[in-house]
């Protein structure tokens, strides 16, 4: 008998009996396991929050309460408690449920997010504009220990600890923080479950101590500084906050009761609970960085149903190899990442090169002027780093690195469309936040080879470089045996052709070369040219093909506006004929990449049929 | 006799008798206050901490041993004293000295800086560097009380906590955001200070407690912490630093003894120190806030040297007496600053709507993504950030605002070339910066006038939008007695003239106006448009144009890479012809503005001479 099925919202929630929530949790597990293992997402985040997600849907009363979801990795127990039960088969499908909270799809989801460390921030809006409005609605704020290493989220946790608005922050520690050992925040928490285990006997002593004095007198103030050091929290308390926990984060009948005493208590709080990341799912709970996001997997073996094509070598791996390879060689090169070892594939780059390795946490701006002082210092700092995640340090990239022309070097993993994970995730607009700032020369390769060459080509430049590349798997190339110097700023003309000119950046040489192909049985002879570099243009191979051809068509996996193609319609003068493909002037939804690039024309079909209409 | 006289480099200053650093302190003191009185520039700031600068110069062996400047706006001392003494009068001057450490202006500036912040993440890629490649120089970072509510240097904290390197972060507290009590921050600051006077009666109180124990017993370990507590700067402890302080910081023979010792400390090291902003010079220590970025004034009365033009009306005042007016009638309007309430004119609404009025602290990627949140809640959130500043917060505007079309008006002061401040704050990038954001509406007004309609504008329409407007003073042009709302993504014909069209954004309309009038000599019938929008553009009335002539030139201050010129290239046909002004693909130096418009053919002369060539 499932009690899963009684409940579409979380009226239904609050008439279920306080115990039989336990067994409710177990199904929700079950289910969130069997989606994503079909669908792929975030496992070991939403596995660790089901029993939390509960307790504040039962004690909370949203949508007028208002819960935020820091990241929202970990938003599935909420949406399928939320009207979404039934579509929740249709996750991080074109069309169907996003994989994060979206204000769009539900009146539930009071804020979108799939970036770290907006949550507090959000909540002390709300909490404001609440007491302007004279409403009472509370605001709770989730965020894991991860979340908490971003300069945002201090900044947050500041501002509120200023304005002492009532509102609650849940610090969700999964501890992988701690077991990662990264930044000074992971040692505060780690010290704080230990200070909280300790407790029951400092209490104690606290006691004995009390005897001395009251609190009125000189040594009563210097014990009421005693009590305040003795529970732990220090930090957040010393921000504003009220701290209560450490928490264990799995008994949902505390945690009910535990939430509905701090529903009446005023100013900010901060919950420290601890959850187990993967929690109810053993494979997960073994290994959670596997399970964080991951693909389509057997439920039973907890293995990946790997498609072919995922064997192949992807950009991520080539540049770690790459890396790898050249930093035996070189000991100017260190490396960069915040918080996504894995991700950027830099994991294995501090196996070989443990001490030129820093993970900074999730701390782009951080990661970005530390990487500046390496490089005025002589080193060669490889800052990986998301396209996406890198908005968050574009003023770090103009005034730290750039304004003094450093040579650091940036690795854009994940530029273009990424897929299921949406318009969060999508690097479609580094080129434009990019293309702009003075000094910087960025490469885009269009193939895993090419990769491993810019790579030894930004090396030996003492500039300031971008390498931006696509999520996935490359073209399966031949790759050489040795990364090589390619020629800056040079461009490569890999076909000729005098009726028309495709001109493309990155992985859409491919799609131009099967469109010069598809050309030439419409008897239309097409040149491609493989741009490799943004900036520089190659200005001049560009006019020496206008002196033959004035049609052109520009390709990139980029918003058109601010991209290359403008810089081309910039460069070419009046009597060009220029069509540019890339993404138009919206957030793109989430879905297969395969088929959104269909969609928005990235495709050699498309470039035919534009082609086509030129003449 | 002068001392200074004898001082070129640091070399030269140790020689000094410590017991004559004070009185060489008086003079950079009066060398300061001379300069600055006939250059402008940062006063207050830079007369805090000449004690300390020697301080550190006279310890410290520099450049081998590196200081970091955050903000850099306290320089001038350590330009004095670093081979730049004959130089100094030229501060701020076209050519001259840059008002910031420049590491192209001189070895002795290990980092270049003018945005706040960074110096704790730069100090310790410095730190890291020196370790990997077995050196042995010290690295010191100097950050203000206010820098320090900064999520970037919470993560540079909170990264150097983690890596234990040597190195010295000086906390130069100069209770300015504790008088302003911006943050939780400086709440504890302030606590700091209560607890360092009381320090001794606690000495006391240790004392006595410690027979209690030793520290290998439980209850040894329970006064260890106790220990800890009664020592101020837990926060810092906690984040892995040692904690110093606070210490008074215009004892210059103090300060060398204490660093001194220092020097020889391990891991990283927090100084704090207490200075008065302006110390020295009593108009500077009785009003550090007018004193802080000032122009030309009188050295014996304080008095601002007012030239005429500044008489007029700017465009911060024009913004801020808008906002006050609109804010009368509805209610919705909250208004956001990031620690600049003068700078943008927020301080007016402030004291008007105590309520309604927020600032964050120099938290700029808090300060949107908090009023997104006010946006998702029915309110109305004006954020006003200078334009180079709001780079702090890209990401912020793309993933919190505008990805879910929430109405934040963002409001860009000092947009276009600031003047002296030089590369690090000219606001030349914000067109790029933005134009590729979806559902983003921006607008640039032509004049003072237009400013005000733009913000009612802004209001009304139920989207994300930015109005960028410059540094100074409008045209003079005659303000409308109430602010209305323009026709949305609508551009106005100023004048009309079928030979050629000049296209303009911002206040360089008033420069077209200027050449066309010019043109008609050379008998050229030009038109000029006021775009108003440079998104939505109106393509409508520049298509309309195109019918009649093919020849435009563009107008815009901001680079041209990315900017309005590019979009008007990317829209209009081959047939056109169009020549950009704008903005070349470099940073822009510090100088008189209207000498770098001139150098850089922001002017009506230009224009003219663009638009025969074209003939």
């Amino acid at each position: 008998m499932s009690i899963l099925n009684d409940i579409n919202n979380p009226q239904d929630l609050k008439k279920i009996k306080k115990e039989n929530l336990s067994k409710l949790a177990k199904e929700i597990r079950k289910e969130i396991v069997n989606v994503v293992s079909f669908n792929g997402g975030h496992l070991a985040s939403n596995l660790g929050v089901v029993d939390l997600t509960i307790a504040i849907h039962y004690v909370f009363n949203t949508p007028y309460d208002k819960i935020v979801w820091d990241v929202g990795h970990q938003s599935y127990t909420h949406k399928i408690l939320t009207e979404r039960k039934n579509k929740f088969k249709t996750l991080r499908i074109h069309n169907g449920l996003s994989g994060f909270p979206k204000m769009s799809e539900s009146k539930y989801d009071s804020f979108g997010t799939g970036h770290s460390s907006t949550s507090i921030s959000v909540a002390l809006g709300f909490a404001a504009a609440r007491d302007l409005k004279n409403e009472n609605y509370n605001v709770v704020a989730v965020i894991g220990d991860g979340s908490m290493t971003s300069g945002l989220a201090f900044e947050g946790l500041q501002n509120a600890g200023h304005l002492k608005k009532k509102m609650l922050v849940i610090l969700n520690d999964n501890e992988m923080f701690i077991s990662q050992k990264v930044g000074a925040i992971a040692g505060y928490f780690a010290k704080l479950l230990t200070i909280g285990m300790a407790r029951s006997v400092e209490e104690k002593i606290m006691r004995s101590i009390s005897r001395f004095g009251s609190f009125g007198s000189p040594f009563g103030k210097f014990i009421k500084r005693v009590k305040v050091m003795l529970f732990p929290g220090m930090l957040f308390e010393e921000m504003g906050f009220t701290y209560i926990g450490p928490i264990q984060g799995h008994d949902i009948n505390n945690l009910v009761i535990l939430l509905e005493n701090i529903k009446n208590m005023k100013g900010p709080v901060l919950l420290h609970i601890i959850t187990k990341k993967g929690k109810g799912y053993e494979h997960a709970e073994k290994d959670p960085i596997k399970f964080h996001s991951i693909g389509k997997f057997d439920v039973i073996t907890g293995k990946l149903v790997q498609n072919t094509q995922n064997k192949e070598l992807t950009y991520t791996k080539v540049f770690s190899d790459t890396l790898i390879k050249l930093a035996q060689n070189d000991k100017r090169i260190v490396a960069i990442t915040a918080a996504m070892p894995e991700g950027t594939g830099l994991n294995k780059f501090a196996k070989c090169f443990k001490n030129r390795y820093f993970d900074v946490g999730i701390a782009e701006e951080h990661a970005v002027t530390f990487a500046a002082a390496f490089a005025a210092d002589g080193m060669r700092p490889i800052c990986a780093i998301y396209s996406t995640f890198m908005q968050r340090a574009i003023d770090n990239i103009i005034h730290d690195v750039a304004l003094q022309n450093l040579p650091v070097i940036f690795a854009l993993d994940r530029s273009g469309l990424v897929g299921e994970d949406g318009g969060t995730h999508h690097g479609v607009f580094d080129l434009s936040y990019l293309k702009y700032i003075p000094n910087l020369v960025i490469m885009v390769p269009s193939n895993e080879n090419e990769l491993q060459h810019m790579i030894k080509t930004a090396l030996n430049l003492n500039k300031p470089c971008v390498i931006r590349y696509p999520k996935g798997v490359g073209t399966g190339v031949t790759m050489d045996k040795m990364p090589f110097t390619l020629q800056f700023g040079k461009s490569i003309v890999l076909r000729n052709g005098d009726d028309i000119c495709l001109l493309a950046i990155g992985n859409h040489v491919e799609t131009c070369l099967q469109a010069a192909y598809l050309l030439e049985d419409k008897n239309i002879r097409a040149s491609v040219v493989n741009m490799r570099f943004l900036k520089p243009l190659d200005i001049y191979t560009i006019m020496k093909i206008f002196t033959k051809t004035k049609k052109f068509i520009t390709v990139e996996e980029n918003v058109l506006i601010g991209g290359f193609g403008e810089s081309i319609k910039s460069l070419l003068r009046n009597e060009a004929i220029i069509e540019c493909i890339g993404l138009p002037d919206k957030f793109i939804e989430h879905g297969d990449i395969d088929l959104l690039r269909k969609k928005y024309g990235l495709t050699s079909e498309n470039i035919v049929a534009k082609a086509l209409a030129m003449f």
